[in-house]
């Protein structure tokens, strides 16, 4: 049987939920968005979805013309559709949101976390087409990542695999939000970076234009543009961030040989002063046999509609 | 259709080539073994090794008894059927062993690394039964892995997947035998809990039955045989490397949050000396959502078929 023309995208994040309508070719036919805080309980949120979203169904002709429902949310369990313990949202122990949204619209509906929705965004629209195997790292607030063996996501025994954000870098290393030490998101997010110029600015004399700015105040992205306009502490800053991604991929690569490594998020703006470092540590690192194997790539979906055309292609993958 | 009876099983070592038939019960029925080396060239040694198989293919009723051959084999990569660049086996290149053996015994062969092979006989007869998502560890002159992720190998974009001896547990650690440095093996391994136990000597004064012995001689079994006696320096060396490998395990529960790790080999043959410091170093530092899931295990095809056995199970996935 063919399947029906689209599908919805639920892109849930701490601040904003947002929802497109999207069809096979990526395109988002209609979107919208409610505030994720502020609804009271969980019902009241999915019901303030649904509110939100009958208008752009009727739009495109009605509920039948919907194959199925995607959601990408933090914490968000593959297995169980429900959002588990996520210490950013307002809801508290095991929410069955996948369950709750198909009794309120009569569809299928999938969830994964965003990392993963990432990674089957840009295996049914993006960079990764046509790949079995590939390894979707974001860089944000923290590192999040998505595995893909054999051309589906890797779960795990439940449905929580795919925490390279996680991985132990450094043993004693930097204090994690996660409550262990040394992390690789704690050097390699927005925030680690942030850490890593605080660190490097307070232990040199080297004149930056870093400095300019309060040192608790620096962001990721001003040392972007500092690097951009040739800083070299800046510089150093990426060289440093890039060198543990691409030492951590180097030991990614052991574990699953992926074609290609795909970079998503707000750190892959500064482009090739990240890249760079990144492909130089790897090639450094990896084990003869992979060498020259995996391609770096940053994500094709970056812009706005990426983390709902993630969350979307959930969708298509109900049969 | 039913399948054949049984199943060949070659077990490729740098020293010995061990045959077995094997039923689905993981009987060995009938085996066989000749020497590795002294065959002259790739050729003359399939030839020897159809010579000795024919009078034990003959013992369970002939080759149409046979459903398929298994081949583990250090290098051996799944998808080209062939051994690749095997540093410690006599032909060099790329040998096509699968197809080889194919054409002179008219059936299906596979071939698979040696810790490849050990997973899908875990799978097949062992501890893992019935298991979807489980790491495999060899423990031996170096240290393999084989990773099974939705209940098939995780073989990657190349064949070569499942390298996690040489991820590298500590910058600018150890040398290791594949040239670069602080590789998992390098600790781990039996050579590495020699070589732990030279550097642990040397550095104290404490009394230990290892100072018996030359300090170029001590092999990790003598190890375990002082722990076992309950020599401290000896305990204190298994506990090192029991927690290298356990924050080791932890980093790759991140990965692919397995149900289970199954360590097999020599040095395992320490029991509780070894895998309890795995434990509580694997529970103390692995991200809070997988702690108490994964079990930490012994395989169950330990002794002497174990090798065969696994390259025979190799033989059940052909259809």
């Amino acid at each position: 049987m063919e399947k029906k023309p689209y599908v919805i995208g639920l892109d849930l994040g701490g601040t904003n939920s947002v929802f497109g309508i999207v069809d096979a070719n990526a395109n988002v036919i209609a979107s919208t968005s409610i505030k994720t805080q502020g609804h009271g309980d969980i019902n009241q949120y999915v019901d303030a979805c649904v509110a939100a979203l009958r208008p752009i169904i009727e739009e495109v002709g009605g509920i039948d013309k919907i194959h199925a429902m995607g959601i990408g949310a933090p914490n968000g369990n593959y297995y169980s559709g429900a959002i588990e313990f996520a210490p950013n949202l307002p809801w508290k122990g095991q929410i069955p949101l996948a369950q709750m949204f198909h009794e309120r619209l009569g569809i299928p509906v999938r969830l994964t976390n965003d990392a993963n929705a990432a990674a089957i965004g840009e295996m049914q629209y993006g960079a990764a087409k046509g790949m079995q195997n590939f390894i979707m790292i974001t860089l944000g607030t923290g590192v999040g990542s998505g595995i893909v063996v054999n051309g589906t996501v890797v779960y795990g025994c439940d449905g929580f695999a795919g925490e390279l954000g996680h991985v132990i870098v450094e043993r004693e290393g930097r204090q994690c939000g996660c409550g262990r030490k040394g992390c690789l998101e704690t050097y390699c997010s927005a925030t680690g970076v942030a850490r890593t110029a605080r660190e490097i600015i307070q232990k040199t004399d080297k004149p930056t234009l870093l400095r300019d700015i309060p040192l608790d105040k620096i962001e990721s992205k001003d040392v972007a543009i500092a690097a951009g306009k040739g800083d070299e502490v800046a510089k150093q800053i990426f060289e440093e961030t890039g060198r543990i991604l691409g030492e951590a991929c180097a030991n990614f690569a052991a574990f699953s040989s992926p074609e290609a490594f795909i970079f998503f998020g707000g750190l892959t703006k500064a482009g090739d002063l990240i890249m760079e470092p990144i492909k130089r540590a790897y090639d450094a690192t990896v084990l003869q046999i992979f060498r020259g194997k995996a391609k770096m790539l940053v994500s094709e979906l970056d812009g706005a509609a990426a983390a709902v055309l993630g969350a979307s292609a959930l969708g298509w993958e109900v049969e």
